[in-house]
């Protein structure tokens, strides 16, 4: 049984992830592959309580917030991740860790050091395979999540702070250019798709075979 | 001001931590001292609903629980230990890292040096001053839950694994003798708290005037 490949996506509010995922994953079934897609946190009961949990609680110390995540993580990589991957099946998740890394990192200035460890003790051997990263400019993410109606925790930040995240999802791309591919997701939600699929192709399908 | 100290009791299940840390706090305010008492996972709403989400879910993967505590711990230290500690009320807490050492650690078998890198983020510097260990045989520990009516999850375990667990308490106080004081907690209930009592005031009060 070959094993499944793991995508992510990544990048900024409103920047179409939940969008691309769903059709990724509607083409790739269309070749004949067996695909799930889950998202962070969530995926599994512990993950969808420390969801609301946060948002009950408040957690005063980011800390708390990044451990928090990490254990979601931990559930998620090896009660839904791991085994899929293992069954042969194809998992899109919408956000992982580079989220952590970007939000909690880069934003609320935790070491990107003990972020790394974490990483290695919740995902480690299965890091993505490839992560797609989602670019746009940090007004439009806002107006689009507008738009769509729904403003989490983070949209209703300042503009400098988006800035910031879409700088800090910049840099891992640049960091990580064999996992990472730079998507420009100004463009038509078709555009992006095509985008999205010649990565994955030229990336997964050509040794999927 | 003078900075409270901090107080932690450990020890295997029944020991009777929380029967120690109410008589320590009495005896310690009679002596003038300000002093709270707390406990572990719990002590803030994130603890609390860490301590109901572990019960509900049921974590698969032991690094999730691991890093469930490891957030409530730095919630509690952040938002109730340090704060007191640095309005000079002195803090005990009802377990704290070292039974995420002995459950986590030895008795899981996760990796040492990941959990005190944990401690690292989660506690430093405010370690703890004084760290008592109840020691007891497991089969009096046990013995002494089941008269007291409730049993927890690790009370139904097999006596090897409190055998380990007891193991686990004995060699951290082995290996730091300057934090820990080894308490015979198979006497009495008023023996033990002369014990106690003993340990606070050669280490913790004599500096503390
Ligand atoms: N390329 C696009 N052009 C215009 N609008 C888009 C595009 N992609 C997505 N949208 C719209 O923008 C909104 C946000 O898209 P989506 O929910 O997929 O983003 P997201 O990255 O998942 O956001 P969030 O981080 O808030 O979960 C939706 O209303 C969606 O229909
Ligand atoms: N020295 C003692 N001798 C006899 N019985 C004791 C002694 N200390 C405590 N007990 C009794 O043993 C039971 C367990 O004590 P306690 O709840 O204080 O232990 P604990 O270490 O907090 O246990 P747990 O780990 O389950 O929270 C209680 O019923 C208590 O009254
Ligand atoms: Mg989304
Ligand atoms: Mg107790």
């Amino acid at each position: 049984m070959k094993r499944g490949k793991f995508i992510t996506f990544e990048g900024g509010e409103g920047a179409g992830k939940s969008t691309q995922a769903k059709r990724l994953a509607e083409r790739l079934e269309r070749t004949g592959i067996s695909v799930i897609v889950t998202r962070e946190p969530g995926g599994t009961p512990v993950g969808e309580d420390v969801r609301e949990l946060i948002m009950r609680d408040h957690p005063t110390d980011p800390v708390t917030e990044l451990l928090l995540f990490a254990a979601a993580r931990a559930e998620h990589v090896t009660s839904v991740i791991r085994p899929a991957l293992d069954d042969g099946t194809w998992v899109i998740s919408d956000r992982f860790m580079d989220s952590t890394r970007v939000y909690q990192g880069k934003l609320y200035g935790l070491e990107p050091e003990f972020i790394a460890q974490l990483e290695r003790f919740t995902v480690a051997p299965d890091y993505p395979d490839l992560t797609l990263i989602l670019d746009l400019p940090a007004s439009a993410g806002i107006e689009r999540a507008q738009l769509r109606g729904t403003l989490s925790r983070y949209d209703a930040e300042r503009i400098e702070t988006h800035e910031t995240l879409r700088e800090g999802f910049l840099e891992i791309a640049d960091a990580e250019p064999l996992r990472c591919v730079l998507i420009d997701a100004s463009l038509t939600v078709s555009s992006v798709e095509t985008a999205v699929w010649q990565a994955v192709s030229s990336h997964l399908l050509a040794e999927a075979d």
